[in-house]
């Protein structure tokens, strides 16, 4: 059995990227008017701001596949996930990324408070 | 002039490498008897633990890069950090990695709560 901030974790990963690749405009239940996105060193505040970055990313269709995915137990009872994954967009060629979420609990809902997106095309072969 | 959270993260991240490559035994002062680790996967939780297996790493001579670095924010007054590097390790060839720290501060000082490493192994070209 994994431990429970580990199933928090990768629950709310799992399901984000489901629902970005599905309907990217959806993921604002996720965030909340306090939230923070840096989207490859673009910094963004709040559901709206968060969610107009989201939508105006410049494709058509997206997939995202998680290659490995860390979770831990964070101050303020919060669950810290990373993921380093592969993304497909529209007809490009395959891009690694990693991305990082801090959730925290809110009403019995796991909020992401904290975001940050990289494409990995800084990285060696 | 950056916000104090960014001085916080950048300040704190550039310390740390330049320890780990100058004498990573004397890292222990950044972490405390509940922080977390992840290293590429295996967990490890406490100083005394973290310490250990930073210290086992297989290698004399390493030097970080940083390529990029991320910097927000985050609840309980902490501020998270991501970190895109590259790193060179005794007579190997130049490797990618991406880290992760949320620091909190305790009787002003920033101490590492959680710390994410994985080598980025699993990217394309």
């Amino acid at each position: 059995e994994h431990p429970l901030w580990e199933q928090i974790g990768r629950s709310f990963v799992h399901h984000y990227y489901q629902q970005f690749d599905l309907d990217r405009n959806q993921l604002g239940t996720l965030y909340s008017d306090t939230s923070c996105l840096t989207w490859e060193g673009q910094p963004f505040q709040g559901k709206a701001a968060i969610m107009e970055k989201i939508a105006s990313l410049p494709f058509q269709k997206i997939q995202h596949s998680i290659t490995a995915e860390d979770h831990q137990p964070a101050p303020d009872t919060c669950v810290l996930s990373m993921v380093v994954g592969q993304l497909k967009v529209d007809d490009d060629p395959v891009m690694g990324f990693h991305q990082l979420f801090l959730l925290k609990n809110d009403n019995d809902k796991w909020i992401c408070t904290n975001d940050m997106f990289r494409l990995a095309l800084h990285n060696f072969c």
